[in-house]
């Protein structure tokens, strides 16, 4: 058996309610610091994942794409034996679905395309829901949400969207998909984009309600985005109605399942 | 205004989770506990709510029924805002969803002419079907889940699959519809009857996981039926895969809302 490093592609999802987001940080329970234990124990040795983004406190992921290296590779005698005990290590409220040996350039964050998250709105008490969706009371105008929306389409600057005070180096996004599909009781905010910036979709929600429910005009978001000024924007929508729905790779077939990829 | 007392039905719809079931009993929390307090609150006397059936700990509803009486009916000005008020008082994971006034003589659980249930189970980790769905390893023969399943179907004496001590009359119901189906990553079974005995869901899945999970011949559920007897059935499975879905009157129209039944 070889020795030496590998790393390795982890397909994680969670509910995102009793963490303080997804990254690790003093004093506060988080997603990673309960992937890394788990994957430290079976692997035995220090592991420290690296995501494709983070994801706030409450914030959901049906699918988060991290990376991780490991001395102990020989460990994994098969992907699905592994992901397997990794589950049952983990707490009721993070899984892991896929494991894919990747080549050791491979980067979860660098090297991803595209993001997609959903907003779950729902507008009547549903003991189901609670933290998965966002009750709202306000009727609201799909159309309306759906002609503002495709606003936001194409390669622009979003920095009006974007929370002050962070480190980026620029504030431009392309957003190649921005829609709201009824989906039986509720309504669901897709968005695709090559990058977000922090609390960009929380943000981007609040100012298309701002015309779909508050009666603004569509070009109240031309306004906004022209302004690149946060306090131009519409308020954040709570966390709990936010999914990180999907990350893509070049080399990632998501149809695909880990087995052959491994 | 004239005074005297009114009766009325309200749909209720809850995630048992956190709760010792539906009836109220000493020492633990039940369903009723809270809707009574938040309905006493309401109309500012004290109120007895009785279920058209009752759920077991950790067993949810997506529709059930009760009745009530009260002598300050005129404090409801309209059924929507009663409806809103009661939500607003009555915790997260319960929620009602229409009130009806009825003639004096309703009952919410004699008049009750059908009861449907679900029972849900998913076959990998997932972080959003905690205590919503039950997460079975085994691989299941859907075809044979059914054949078994149509052996229920008919007017027949269930007391193969009910609680021991309890104190009904006959365990003769009629089965109505008894079927699985694949909804996406998930299998949920379905059953409705004219009644069911206590237990008597999750001892009927139970049994027909014996054929299609663990190759028992179809003849099986034949015997377990001959036998009259609890201990020859399948061992009942969890509660929290259980889903109380609807109740039917003769009385009641389900499509039209509260407002032109009121």
């Amino acid at each position: 058996m070889v020795k030496g490093i590998k790393r390795f592609f982890l397909e994680v999802a969670y509910d995102g309610t009793a963490y303080h987001g997804w990254q690790i940080q003093p004093n506060a329970v988080s997603v990673q610091e309960k992937l890394d234990y788990a994957l430290g124990t079976l692997l035995r040795e220090e592991v420290a994942t690296l995501g494709a983004g983070r994801t706030d406190t409450g914030v959901h992921a049906k699918q988060l794409y991290v990376h991780f290296d490991s001395d102990n590779a020989s460990l994994i005698n098969s992907p699905d034996r592994f992901i397997h005990s990794l589950n049952a290590l983990l707490p009721f409220d993070i899984a892991v679905l896929r494991l894919l040996e990747v080549a050791s350039g491979s980067h979860a964050r660098f090297d991803a395309t595209e993001r997609s998250y959903e907003y779950h709105i729902h507008f009547t008490k549903d003991p189901f829901l609670i933290n998965k969706s966002w009750l709202l009371r306000d009727r609201l105008n799909v159309q309306r949400l759906n002609e503002a929306a495709r606003l936001l389409v194409g390669k622009k600057d979003f920095g009006c969207f974007s929370k002050s005070n962070t480190q980026v180096f620029t504030n431009i996004c392309t957003i190649k998909e921005a829609q709201w599909v009824e989906i039986g009781e509720k309504l669901v905010f897709h968005i695709t984009a090559d990058r977000f910036l922090r609390n960009m979709v929380r943000a981007i929600v609040g100012t298309l309600l701002e015309v779909g429910a508050k009666g603004k005009p569509i070009s109240y978001v031309e306004e906004v985005l022209a302004s690149r000024d946060r306090s131009k924007a519409g308020t954040s929508v709570p966390a709990h109605g936010l999914y990180l729905t999907k990350i893509k790779y070049p080399y990632i077939d998501p149809l695909k399942n880990n087995i052959e990829r491994y």
